[in-house]
Parts: structure tokens; C-alpha cells; sequence
């Protein structure tokens, strides 16, 4: 299957590529930038160099061609190519936030007017697969609701209050250098960000709702000094006390048939470049706290629109994304 | 003045002794170590190296001859020290938790019979300063403790929940070799640890109460890839909703005389190596987050307890902790 | 092919595992570890969850049953696996010490008698293929000497001095907690060790030696704050000065067919859990820099060992390797 | 005394604000900032915030009226304000490199014309203090080389080659975002730059030949993933063989006097923060392996400029600077 990436000099368009690279079924015919166009992939991912040959092209809309488009492009830009590609038949997985919420809270969320909406499935694989199967445009889960709906999704119907405490590594803020990035202002230090606007809240609020939820929910995420993971510790109050025993049995069930959640005591190094999601879950009087790990540009970004991929095409929804995390 | 610290092997030791050198009004006479006793202290402390001659003694309490001793023994091990030092008009503050909790909830939260009970101001100098001044024992508070109600103190009365999210440096964790504590189980990932059952919570549970909080109250710790620091992300439901500017200037109310809380955005590293606390809050809906960072070895341990020691002596509270936080 | 790994417990018996199950003609029938035995192996490789069931099994040399055996136990214990599994047809790839050096080099470096001793190739892929082909015992490289030998090989016969001053990631030294791995002693500092003392120095001295060099040879180790990889600096006094154009082409042109040297400025992040090993050259005057990059787990350990095997059973050298670096 | 600081808003700047409050003799009258003029000091160095009022002002050398001031501006800024302050008066330190080389040497090194030279004594406190004792202009070293020539002066005359291989924190590269000191091109990975061409090379050499030596000298600096520090392994090769005795006692001897030199295994942590220089040697064959260790904004900048000020002013060396290191 032939597969263009547009927006392909970023963080998740490099995972896209090494990723991509090793699945049996994908070949990349293009991988665009317009700031690099003509340069080798190499020039900009040079753990790359070996693999392939690829130089940069122009993100001409009318010159590509392929089965899957991957959009990696900012957000407020990816709209632009949507229409255009899924009219030649071209499916289409977003990576950015223009099609995750309804119509209205995108555009209050992100303060731009959508010029060109329509539905779409939220990519959480885990679950919507059965939308997922039948679309031919994703829009692909923002990292932190990722991490955090995964850990509260078995409670959300019994929830009242779901309070997501994020840690991220600094990958998730692009590979543009900031202030924000400058490795003296992370390195053996801590801080909080947005502690009470991050845009990635609606999202998470959506996802409870769809889960039949009425609970209340919040989000702070911090800055942690790592390269890559959200560790996302979920405090959720409980409309009812639960036994622990209780409580795993649901979280067992509700996971049992998914290849990339494990029941485990989650640490970022477990889960380093791989597509898996490590949750556990812990409860005390009426508060259960479920942490879960994911690394931000595999199960947050790449990872999981090459799963979604794998869903819209009938393949096993794993191939090419068997990877063990990377530890140490 | 003279001073002796007993247990001075490890980092709290070790931090009482650089700040107790920069210290105008103390000499340090004895520095005791079971395992190092003839040894220099810079066998051990090598960065104090050119700066103190002493080396460690055994512990023995007869041979003691001070005017304040500090306890930086592990937790049951300071129970033995504290009265024959109170008979011979020694003041004595306790850097571990012996005296910091009732007897009964000390006894079951430590799993060990308290064979030396007495009641001991807790030392979080800011909200007992009275009590200190006229005490000869102090239960210096423990890190996580300091930090987290220093945040959420100004609301303790408004709150029906508060959740305690910290994140510490690994410097917390002592200076014992452990899995836990491996470099390549921490560099580049987090993880979250006695997620229901720190046996730090009863502390803040204890300190909102004094507080005149009717609040339930859950804490959660993490161990971060830093050196040094906690930083608390304290989650506060309110009774009732209250407008930003309110909430900022109870803040600003409690804390305007208090040399070491600064009202500004913390981060680790603006507090790192000196006493300071910073703390900043938000409002969201009937939600709000105060954050705090602290630095765990100092306004965490050595350097409140050095706090302590200036309310007990009489000295102007900062003396000898006026020490800027090392950035970067 | 079946597979046996003795001594799985560790770093290098993980990525004998996470490497082996990506293998597609390999299937591991036996991890030992006589700690752990009856434990499940992800137990103790956590990352590893959902990807095998295998459990560690007791070290029995009677009961293993394999075509290839990889030895990832200690230096001086691996001795004692190597004659009854080779008497059994079983090929070996030993990646501890062992069979490294020659007998009395590796005695009076290692402090013991070698009690099994008989002679191997040296595992370093890319100058002694034609001898590992023909192997059924393989002595896999030191990860130093790895690293500094690719660097300095090409330009062996005219150096007079070489001075490879290398920085390692924690993983190097094991998975065993110890004052010189507790994260405070690593995290944001750094320090030299073994500075002329270094076990690896014989391995370096020998492989210059074979390449035809009569050059002077030293090493100097040091700790960095990171988990994986070496990047080695070699110091090379040329014996006649050359332009930097011909010591590129020495060095593109020693290694124009090696799929596992890139010449490309090297990090650390570019080779992080790959194979590959990149290098860069520049020259000042009589000196020469070239600098070089590997991660010591894969190309310096279990990667390089799965390349020996490729070579000895005649698959593509590159089969099982061909991941890509992690970036970031 | 009256203090200005020229340019500090940087890290050098933020340093020399930090110890200077803590200095007895001094009162900092005014700190300049050209792009921060008018706004709170701690608004750019947040760790300051409660211990000064200062506001950055704009750098206008006619209004400029003190005892003594620092330039912290970067390279080719700095010989614009010396003359006029040495003509009213004001003894000045510069901490560019704008008068540390002869001016030829300057010129070539920095590819500019230096339009206001004159000569000043090199500020390597502990070579050179009888000629800093008179001056009233002090050029303040370099980083690197206070680390490097320190490691090698006691050995410089006997030397015939030394390779300086230094690993620096990344705060060396000043507060200014770059693709460089982006968190995931520096943490968790190594990397060597200008691996031959580092400007800091010719000041090295200088020192070197004032020391009397005649032997080669060359330089290559690697960035590491730590805020702060630097540490310098020079590979010495000796004219003639030396007993590891006899070159210990050389070292002793050489800085038996100096406060700030410590003759014990150097770690970056044990100097952090401290204007305390850690050196170790030994000896392998014909090679010498010297390593120091020392804070590049401390020893390497702003406290070498004030220990500096300290002779300048007859003031004991170590006023101000007597801070221990800060570890962990």
C-alpha cells in the first residue's frame, strides 16, 4: 500500500517513517515539507540514515498520490487537506486536532473558524474500532486524552470526579526550540503548565460523555525532564465505594481482548517506542487513582494512527507495531 | 552556639552541615556516624571538602555537649535519642517522623510501638511559629508535608477535597543504592509509587485538620528523573465557587509576611538548594490548583529544621538561609 | 532456529530477547536464570509484557537442547558453559570476557585462571566476518572496545598515538544497584573512572595490533547521565600528516560496504537501540578527532551478538537488526 | 563597594547577581539589560525573587557610576564600554573574551577587528595573581580553558603533547534557545562539537606557553546532558617517564597554597554551584591522565570574576565564595 506523510520534518512524522518502515504491508511513496523539500529524510532524522533514500517533497495537494495520506501538519492547517484527498479517494488519518471535537468547541478551543468540517471518528482504537473500520477519515487522539481516557474509560460510568494529573515528556512539545524546550529549564527540574486551560481537556470530556459518563473532569499537565512518555495519574471519586477486588476484575474485563493495554505497574521505560498503554489501578475509601503510561509519539501520535490504519485496511490490527518498549 | 547532628552520614546530614557552615551563630562540634565514626567528613560529603576539618564520632549520648542537637536518624531510631538529650537541657529538633504524629496513628502508620511518646510542635514554621518558640523539642515535617500544605493551606477551610499529586526528586529517597533508585530505572521515565498508602499522608491529613478543615484529602506520589525538589500539585474542591482574584488574595493574605513562600510559577529549579517555597494557584470552575515546589533537602529537612532552630534561639528567621535557589 | 539465552536476567539477556522476538528465524526455547527460575521472564523485563510467556529456567547445561546458545553470564563464568555445549553441537556466542583475549592477557586482566580456555574469533563483525563464518565459538567484543576500534581502524597502520576517551550510559555497568549507579551520583554530573585502570584497554591494544598498527594505545572511561550508549573520542597522532580529505576516504572507503557504519555526525540518540555505529573524522594538523557512536546494549552487546549469528548460519548479517535508531 | 553588571540578563549575569548579594563588601548599584531594561530582575532570574528589588536598566556607559564593573556581554560587545570606564575611574572585568588573546591572535580567533585593545592580565587567579593585584582591567577566562590549563599547569614544562577532552553542561551555551540545547537533542544522549575549531583552543595554548611549556596542545569539547559544569580529562604525554609519586607531589606542591584547588577525585557535583576547582591524577606509562572538575558559570565565569574583584581590592581571595558545592 502506497502511503504519503504529509508534514513529515516533526517529531511524529519521524516516528511515522521508522515506524512505517518496518511494516510489512506499507511502502512510503512520498514524505513532505515545504521548508525542506529536496533534502534527504536524513538531513532532518539522521537515526534514519540506512534506512531510506527519501528526500523531502513539496506538499503539492493535486501531485499526491497514494492510498493513505497521514496528515502531521499543525493544527488550524490540516483542514485545508482533507476534502481534497478524500475526494480522490484517498483515506485519510489526521494527526492534528481539526477533526477531534464537534464543530463548535474546535473552534472555540483552538480560536480559529473550521473551513472545512465534517465528522469523523476519534481514533482511540481501544474504543472505537467498529467506527474506525468503515471511515475513511480518522481523527487521530490528542497524546494526553490518549493516555488518560484509556486509564479512566472501565470507571467512567460510576465516576464523579475525574481529576487527570499529566506528566509529559518534552518530545510533546514539537521539535521547535523554546524557551519552554531549553534544556536548562527541564533538566533536573519539574514544572506545571496550563494548569487549568490545556486545550486537550474537551477532548477528554467528550470521551467520558461518550462513555456514558457524567462525571466532572479536569486536567493539569507537567513538564517532566524525559525525552518521551505521559504518565497520566488519573484521581477518580467514585459515586459508590468500591472493593479493589471489584474495581481490577472491571479493569481486567473491560481490557481482556486488547493487544495493547496491559495491566501492569506502569513506568515510561516500559512502554519507550512501542504502542502500549500500561494502566494500574489502586483504590482507597472512594477514591480510586488509575495510572496509565504511553509514550506520547507511538500510542499518542504515530503508534496509533498506524493502528487505526491497520483497521480501516483489515489488516491484524498489531502489524507492524509488535515493537517491545525499550528498556532501559 | 553549639551544635551537634547526630546521624550525619546521609543527605539531610549532609545539607545540615553545608547550611550550618554559612550559618553565622553555630559551631559544629560533633558529627555522629555508626559506620564512619574516625572517618573524615569529607570521606563521605566530598563537595564540603576545604570547608570543615571534623570528622564523624560514634553516637553516644553521654558524650553529647551541645546547645541544640539535630536528629537526622531513620524513623524509629529517633525515639532513643530525645529525652536523655531533653534531660541534659539540650533542645532537640527531630528530622524524622517520631514526633510528628498523635502516638496511636504514629504507632500504626510506622508499624512499631512509640517507646518514648511526647507531644513536640510540628515545625512547618509558618503555620506553628508560636509553638516553636517556646519548645525544646521539634518535629520537623516531613518533605512532601511541607510542600503540600504550604499549597493548600489558605483554602483548608473552603475545601471538601483536596488531592495531594506530588513529584520528587530521587534525593528523597536517601542515599541508599536500591533498585529504585538504579539510574537507568529513573532517567527518562516516571513512575508512581504508594500510589494509596505513603505513610506521609496521615501528616497532611493531621496538618488541614489544625487548619479547621472538615476536607477529605488522598496523596499520590511520583519519583521524577531530578535530584532534588518536590513539586505538589494540589488539587482543591471547593465548598463553594470562588472568583480567581479571591482566591489569589487569600494567598497573598496568608503568606504576606512569610519571608521564605513566594507567590510566583514554581519550578524545581528556582528553589533548588535554598529554603524558599513558591507557589502559584489557579481557579477553574469550583476547582482550583495550587502548586508548590519545594526543595526536599532543604525547606523539605536541613533547612526548616535550621528555620526551626533560629524561631527556637531567638535569631531573625532567615539567618543562614538566605541562600538563593541555584538556576540553572 | 532454536535458540537458548543463559543469563537472561540482565541488560544484555533483555535485548537478547526484545532483538530475538523480532528475529524471523529464531525462537527463543530457554532463558536461564538461576535467581529468577519459574518466574515469568517479564517479571523482571516488564517491557516485554504481551510479546512472550516464556519463564526463566534453571541453568542445567545437561538439559539445554538448542542450536545456538548466547552466553550473557558474567566474566569468569561463562568458561564453564562453553566446552559441554560445543561438545554438543550447540554454537556459542559468549558475550562476556571469557574468550576474548589470549589466555595469559586475559588471566592477569581478569585475576583468575582460565580453566577452559581454547581460542575463538573476536566478534567484531566488520573486520573478522570471514572467521566468524567458520565458528562455532564466538568471543563477542567488549562495548568499549566496539566502539573505539571502528573509530580508529581505518587509519590503524599510520597512527603513532591513539587516545580513546569514551563516555558510557549507566546500562553499561549492569542491572545491579550500587553506589556508583544511585541516580544522584549520576544525574546532572559526571566523572571519569578507571582512568588508566579500564579491563576493556587489553581488548583495544589487541585489535590495533591486528589491524598492522604498532601505534601506542590508552583509554579513559567516564559515567555519563544517560542510559544507553558510548560515543568514543579517539585522539589519533598521525606518524605523517594527511589531508582531511584523504582521511574521509580512508574512512568511506574501509567501510563502503558495511551496512551498520554510518559516517554521519554522531549522537548518541541516532544509534539508540539499533545496530548501527556512526562515525565522523575531522583533522588538525598531525591529529586526527574521529569520533564514534554505538549503543552499548545492541551494537556493543546482544546486537553485535546477533550479527555474529546471522554470519554463522549464513542469514543476511542485517536480519532481525534493521531498526532504526530512537530519536528523540 | 558600588557594583555594575553589564548584560545581565544571561546565565554569567544571573551568577554574579546571585553571589554578589551574598558578598559583605558589595552593593549592586545597577544591572543592565538592554532588552529587559525597566522590568524586575527576577522577572529574568526568578530564583532571586525576595532577596532584591533591582530592576534591569539600560546599559548607558555616561550614567555607569561605580566602584567596579563586570561585563557580561557576549564576545566583541565588551571593548566598546572598557575604555571609557577605565578612563573615569571604574576598574573593570570583563568576562568576554575581548582581552584575553594578543590582538592578532583575537582578531583571527573571532573574525573581527578589535578597535580598542589593550593588554590585561589573564584571570586565571591562581597563575597570575601579582599581576591581577595591580590591574584595573582583568580579562576574565574562559570556561574551558580554566578547567583545562588548571588540570595541566603543574605538568606543562615536561609535557610534550596535551589533548584536552572536555564534556561541558549545556548551560555553557548561554540561556538562548537553540536547536542545540533543545531537551531531546541534549538529554539521555552525548554528542562532540567543533571538534577541532573551538575558539577557546588559542587561550589554552597561551597559557600553556606562559606556563613555559613547548608542548602541542589540542582540544575537543563534547556536550553533556547536565545543567552545569565542566570537566576536563587531559591526556598528558611526558618528555620523559614519571613515577604516579612524584607526579602527585607535583600537584600538591604546585597548589599547596590554593584555597580553591582540591586535590580529590572530581565529580560535577561536588563543585556545583561552588568556585571550588576538584583535580585528579594518574599516571600510565608515559601518560599523564589529569581530570578537573569545575562550575562553568562559577570557576569558569562569575566567581573567578569576583574572586578576581577580591585581589583587585585586597580583600581576602575567597570573600563571598566560600559556598560549598551543591550535592547531591
Amino acid at each position: 500500500m502506497q502511503i504519503t506523510i504529509i508534514g513529515a520534518s516533526g517529531y511524529a512524522g519521524g516516528e511515522l517513517i521508522r515506524l512505517l518502515l518496518a511494516h510489512q504491508h506499507t511502502q512510503i511513496n512520498a514524505a513532505t515539507s515545504r521548508s525542506l523539500a529536496g533534502k534527504n529524510i536524513t538531513s532532518q532524522h539522521p537515526h534514519l540514515m540506512g534506512l531510506t533514500d527519501l528526500r523531502f517533497t513539496n506538499p503539492d495537494i493535486s501531485a499526491i498520490d497514494c492510498d493513505i495520506a497521514f496528515l502531521a501538519v499543525p493544527h488550524t492547517q490540516a483542514m485545508e487537506y482533507v476534502s481534497p484527498l478524500l475526494e480522490r479517494g484517498i483515506k485519510v488519518i489526521d494527526l492534528s486536532a481539526d477533526y477531534r471535537l464537534l464543530k463548535e468547541i474546535y473552534e472555540e478551543t483552538y480560536g480559529v473558524v473550521h473551513t472545512a468540517y465534517q465528522e469523523a471518528p476519534y481514533g482511540l482504537c481501544e474504543l472505537h474500532r467498529n467506527e474506525i473500520k468503515e471511515a475513511s477519515l480518522i481523527a487521530n487522539p490528542g497524546c494526553f486524552p490518549t493516555g488518560a481516557t484509556l486509564a479512566a474509560a472501565p470507571l467512567a460510568k460510576e465516576a464523579s470526579l475525574v481529576i487527570y494529573d499529566s506528566k509529559s515528556g518534552v518530545s510533546g512539545a514539537g521539535d521547535n526550540p523554546s524557551t519552554t524546550t531549553h534544556f536548562p529549564n527541564v533538566s533536573d527540574t519539574l514544572t506545571a503548565y496550563k494548569i487549568t486551560t490545556h486545550r486537550h481537556l474537551p477532548e477528554m470530556r467528550q470521551e467520558l460523555i461518550k462513555l456514558g459518563s457524567r462525571s466532572a473532569c479536569y486536567f493539569t499537565p507537567h513538564l517532566i525532564p524525559a525525552n518521551r512518555g505521559i504518565l497520566t495519574t488519573a484521581h477518580i471519586i467514585l459515586n459508590e465505594p468500591m472493593e479493589q477486588e471489584e474495581v481490577l476484575k472491571r479493569y481486567h474485563e473491560f481490557y481482556k481482548d486488547e493487544y495493547f493495554v496491559r495491566m501492569q505497574r506502569p513506568s515510561l521505560s516500559y512502554v519507550r517506542g512501542s504502542n502500549f498503554c500500561d494502566i494500574m489501578v489502586e483504590v482507597q475509601e472512594n477514591r480510586v487513582v488509575a495510572v496509565s503510561a504511553i509514550d506520547n509519539l507511538v500510542k499518542g501520535a504515530a503508534g496509533q494512527a498506524i493502528q487505526n490504519m491497520n483497521i480501516m485496511c483489515g489488516y491484524p490490527e498489531q502489524t507492524g507495531l509488535t515493537q517491545a518498549g525499550m528498556s532501559p
